[in-house]
């Protein structure tokens, strides 16, 4: 059942009076909840709560954490089928999606867990005193990460599930030992509810302090800002819009005491074509490319919206494939109207630059808050004498870029804002002959993918989700994978500290079992 | 000889017409060399060129950086005497502490060079494919990290060696395969200079790119604020003043594409004295505090400039002691004329503080530009009610407070700002009856002693320099120890690569031997 009530702790709270609802994009119209804003002092007894928590929290062993986050992953299965609809009701995406993204979730919760078990991840670091070292003696140094604080975390749009209320921040960020503010995603509050109501759960069974997670309900910006205002919440995650995440960013910076945030925000993730690809296997990059523009509706940050290569026939005929395999897709529902208006705005406003011409837009009958897929094309210097071409339109859309050579393509990939992915089709001899187009690429992006698309976020540790700003506001961390986890943490020193009073991870038996570095070198045995 | 000109690149340019002069502080007269501030076109072609240098500095090898760096440190040694009267006539410090501060930078130098000889700092992280996996296939990834782009280091004036022009900032920087442009520290220029034409010509020796390295003079904030913003910059270290230090940093936050700021900022380190070292160890802490609050003209970042006890007899005998042993310690030369009227000022302002009251002050006779070591007394309510006092004074300064209760002296702690390092005096036993006040630090600071002092900094894995904010702008990193290279790196990830066009440390025969995590386990074997 959804209340449209605040969880504030374990407590559902909703003494405000400013509400709303959510809407069902496939059925065109407002779902049945309606969910109650936060206020002020609601905010505020969160964030007080948080803090609390942070005390007891920070102390609980990796164990204890891999306990609370599977607990999390059990109690989310169990609400079963209604979930998903739930899900589907709030997203217009259809079950297999919900299904799949909530496998999505519930494997990174188990991965974190798996990580906190196995324990080594806080790279214990150890060097022992050397007493009768001359001028000076060796103090006994050790150092360990440790959680920042209450970190608040921005539901997506776009992943109701992987990337909002237990999606890939907040799992991450309870694994560091950092108690949650979930910032629900206004457009699934009911989905997030739910999930929320989950969490709670797990939290109670497995004796985790009061105010460990929250979540709160916002329209508009005032909790966001009012969240990542608040002295005591000490970090940020965010994923959406470079206006939204860089809004945030900003309070951040503007603090008294500025903190952390990490959003994850726009990208455009090029795509260069390289001669022979387009000769030798043009029809199967066409169709694999019409698959991954309109996977999801198009609303992924991976969604390859830019296809860069050398003018000429391979490319013309390319793109006459790419409009065949497209124009056969079936457009799918978008997230919410508002979505549907930006993508066809942002598409029109594409359209409408001098220069650019059409190669493909679905044809048939399109629903109400569908998306009907679109393929521009330009010519390279045009594009790179227009920076409006290099913007995202989030949703089925791309654009081919046709360069005179390779000097301006290069040109095309250095002029670009950072971005989390960029791929080269071809084959591997002419990689190693486009050496300039891969140093281009690798200083733009985050994850370069060499003969594949960028959609497809595999969950591992080599995966960085990431890149030079705008991609993210750090590109120094990644969202996605266990590594995500050191977004929330700090290195700590002990010195000199009794063996006895330090954190297991430190101590000289090793208890755990964990590999740490020793006087420079990694090993699991214990100190003598 | 010094020649006043900066060095752009390997080229000694001073086209401007600002110039200005370093000061002698013992002699108490303006050194003779007249040095001239870069012009904007000069900033413009540094930066240039930086950008250029990092097209080919990154690609360099780890053993061809490594060998960089110990030719920087050879040249640095190959200076020899004349580099130390230098650092002398523009610090102030004796021949003791010149030759002291030269070793710990050539020893950071040298143990970045051997962090790459070994090679894996770089943490490879491999993810091999499963063709077969379902329900789609798992694509190789590979992840390592890349150096951000060009670096602007703000040399310090406390540590003219090892944190200015070729510290620890620019020693980690060029590990990271960054190009350095060095901000040279208005005080100690001449110093500056000389570092910077070892550098050079250690960089030409071992054939690293023009403009791998860059040194340039300014005597207000134009120099330093260009450079921040300065789009080509990708990254910059501090060490200094809060003010300074958040200057900057607001700069690079408001930029359009932020970059991050390591600024290495304020601290009181604040030391706690539980009852039973006073009652059993009293004169020996008082010594060695008064050792510690005097070293190098109390002008250390971890100088500790915060006693904090319990109010009673024993914590009155101890101030006794404290004041008897600092009257005795001849006082030092201070770095700068400016130095020591601001130390004076700000012990002043304290002293006249309402309940602020005087333990010790040096008596004899004090030349100019020295120090007159200072230690006043308040009671922990005042304390709290008064922010103005745990504010730092840069130099031979501390202040003990006396708190009526554990619960008073908790509360001291927990109202601090960020710090660098918190010290707790005990015995063991004590330490665990006192874990709230254990808690308390661990929330504060970035490095826990116990049964020491905060001054020596320790060069190893295990330190961490850095903390909270202001301690340093961003808690996630130290700027001492070889973890500082993280600073000036991000991941990158390669998906499907060619294993033969992968950098060595991911490819398949792990060439360099390196320690890896593949498929989740810690190993240096190769991949088959």
């Amino acid at each position: 059942m959804i209340t449209g009530k605040n969880y504030i702790g374990s407590q559902l709270k909703a003494s405000g009076s400013k509400t709303f609802k959510t809407f069902n994009p496939q059925l065109n119209k407002e779902n049945p909840w309606v969910f109650t804003e936060a206020t002020q002092d609601e905010i505020e007894e969160t964030v007080t709560l948080a803090n609390q928590a942070f005390a007891t929290y920070k102390k609980c062993s990796g164990s204890e954490k891999a306990t609370f986050l599977n607990a999390i992953a059990d109690e989310i299965l169990a609400l079963g089928d209604d979930l998903l609809t739930q899900y589907s009701s709030e997203s217009g995406f259809p079950r297999g999606r919900a299904e799949g993204e909530r496998g999505r979730m519930i494997g990174q919760l188990r991965s974190f867990a798996d990580m906190l078990t196995e324990g080594s991840w806080v790279k214990a670091t150890i060097d022992t005193a050397i007493a009768d070292r001359q001028p000076a003696p060796k103090e006994d140094l050790r150092k360990i990460f440790a959680p920042l604080g209450p970190v608040v975390v921005f539901g997506s749009s776009n992943f109701p599930f992987a990337f909002s209320t237990a999606g890939g921040d907040t799992a991450s960020a309870l694994a560091a030992g950092c108690p949650v503010i979930v910032k629900s995603h206004s457009m699934h509050i009911g989905t997030g509810e739910m999930v929320a109501s989950a969490i709670i759960k797990a939290a109670q069974k497995t004796n985790m302090p009061e105010g460990v997670f929250s979540n709160l309900i916002g329209g508009g910006t005032t909790l966001g800002a009012s969240l990542v205002k608040h002295p005591l919440v000490k970090a940020v995650g965010f994923t959406g819009s470079i206006r939204g995440g860089r809004a945030l960013f900003d309070l951040a910076a503007q603090r008294p005491e500025p903190i952390p945030v990490f959003a994850e925000m726009g990208s455009v993730n090029p795509v260069v074509l390289l001669p022979n690809a387009l000769t030798e296997n043009s029809e199967k990059w066409a169709n694999a490319y019409a698959g991954s523009i309109t996977l999801g509706a198009g609303q992924f940050c991976t969604n390859p919206g830019l296809l860069i290569g050398i003018k000429g026939a391979a490319l013309t005929k390319f793109s006459e494939e790419l409009a065949t395999a497209i124009e056969k897709i079936a457009p799918s529902c978008m997230l919410h109207p508002s979505m549907q208006s930006g993508f066809e705005d942002g598409a029109q406003k594409m359209s409408a630059q001098p220069g650019v011409s059409k190669v493909a837009q679905y044809q048939g009958d399109v629903a109400p808050n569908y998306g009907a897929q679109t393929v521009l094309t330009v010519d390279g210097r045009t594009f790179l004498e227009n920076k409006t071409l290099s913007h995202e339109v989030f949703g089925p859309f791309s654009i081919i870029v046709q360069c005179e050579n390779q000097a301006e393509l290069v040109a095309v990939i250095a002029q670009l804002d950072g971005q989390l992915t960029g791929t080269i089709i071809g084959e591997a001899k002419e990689l190693e002959q486009h050496q300039d187009v891969v140093a281009a690429m690798q200083n733009r992006v985050g994850r370069l993918i060499f003969n594949g698309v960028p959609t497809g976020v595999e969950v591992c540790p080599s995966m960085i989700h990431g890149g030079p700003y705008p991609a993210s506001s750090d590109s120094r961390f990644t969202a996605v994978g266990i590594d995500a986890v050191y977004r929330w943490v700090r290195p700590f020193s002990y010195q000199n500290w009794p063996n006895e009073l330090l954190p297991l991870e430190l101590q000289n038996e090793n208890p755990l079992q964990i590999l740490r570095m020793v006087n420079n070198s990694a090993t699991k045995s214990p100190i003598k």
